[in-house]
């Protein structure tokens, strides 16, 4: 490796709990190898290159549900981790209303370093910890955790918690009741996107098929602003999530 | 890695054809890091040990088509790679008709041992094989070489070639179409098992997470026990392989 970080970071590795928490879109940083794809400040701090405050709350609820977290070390315009390497928006060249001009004339041997150096042993990480809490006869639950911009293409959205799922829907549908009941954010199912848009790559690697429980969940990034909303958000979301566990769990068992 | 052997065997890592051919139970070796697990020649030998022939059938299609080969190098009774580590058929107590003393008691530890020394590498492999490819835009077909047994529990099996998919049944649908065509083989869809059974794990990692064509051949191992029989079928299959996926490519763009 000569980006000068860690391709990946896992947190309490060997922590008990069911709860593995995944951040994709953990960092903005720009590694020296890869530069800041001609683009400045304003453009490698907006939600385009990471998931603002999506690392916070992944940190909270990973405390709070005593879960191991994976997260990303670098910007999401460099590899987004969430996506194979052959779709488009693995290395974008525009996203949303900026153009990236360091992806714009990519070439093959660059497509192939980021997919080695990023990509790579990201997923190999992932998987990893998680054949091994199969091995060892754990249950393990993914739970993947994004923020969404509340203004997109100019248009504001409403939604404040979207949690989506890839194959198997229960664990995402039995969060969305359980959160419904138990908080005042606008919950919605498969919002602001869905699986049909090729948001859940990591559950199609790492959930679906090891039939693991899974959810992919996204706050709208103006409520995790902060360590303390962020703090805040995770000590509500912690026990809609093992109300949720419970209530797939307890219907299997009937 | 102390089991005396790689824990896979890649062949022509670098051959320009889009098929990619895997033989998760290419071998029934036991290294003697696992021992035999209290089973005798005639159990190491028989079909519950490895897939017989289906080696000789993967590396015949692969030199046809100019494709890469991921090959086990150890029994399927040790680690059968094409189970999650949770399965039970992934270290199993019991095959068929035969017991596996090795496996009845297996320790925690050892279930995790061999998890990391046997499944994780093997998946790795092909995992990075795949990412590697797409990463230079090439498109490639995932397909998984099997045998059966002609008897099963005491029953004879009449079905000659298998066809399996996972989740896109397209490419299995069109070699069975172009088997039936081409080919004198009794020919059937999702026999003698199906994904049902659990046995398309290495196609629910690898190729449904990247959307790639796929199929799992299985053939009744009578029919390629020997090397002339294994390059026979091969250059009967091949062309079917080949038509196959231009009739699903041709649809598409159509």
């Amino acid at each position: 490796m000569t980006t000068g970080i860690p391709p990946v970071e896992i947190e309490r590795p060997d922590a008990a709990g069911r709860f593995i928490f995944v951040c994709e879109h953990a960092s903005n940083a720009f590694p020296a190898r890869w530069g800041d794809l001609g683009l400045g400040p304003e453009a490698r701090g907006a939600h385009i290159a990471w998931d603002p405050g999506a690392l916070g709350l992944a940190r909270a609820l990973a405390g709070a549900l005593d879960g191991p977290l994976v997260a990303a070390t670098a910007s999401r315009l460099i590899y987004d981790l969430n996506r194979p390497p052959h779709a488009p928006g693995a290395m974008p060249a525009r996203s949303e209303t900026y153009d990236i001009p360091g992806n714009a004339a990519i070439t093959t041997e660059d497509r192939l370093a980021r997919t080695e150096a990023l990509y790579l042993p990201f997923h190999e990480a992932l998987g990893g910890l998680i054949a091994q809490r199969l091995a060892r006869g754990l249950a393990p639950v993914l739970v993947t955790v994004h923020s969404f911009t509340p203004v997109w293409f100019g248009q504001p959205r409403a939604v404040e918690l979207g949690v989506i799922h890839d194959a198997d829907p229960r664990l995402a549908q039995a969060l969305v009741a359980e959160a419904r009941g138990a908080l005042t954010l606008d919950t919605r199912l498969n919002e602001p996107y869905s699986a049909a848009d090729g948001v859940t790559h990591t559950l199609a690697r790492h959930a679906t098929p090891m039939a693991l429980p899974h959810a992919m969940i996204e706050l709208r990034n103006d409520l995790i602003a902060t360590q303390a909303q962020q703090a805040d958000i995770a000590a509500q979301l912690a026990p809609c999530l093992i109300a949720a566990l419970a209530r797939i769990e307890t219907r299997e068992a009937a």
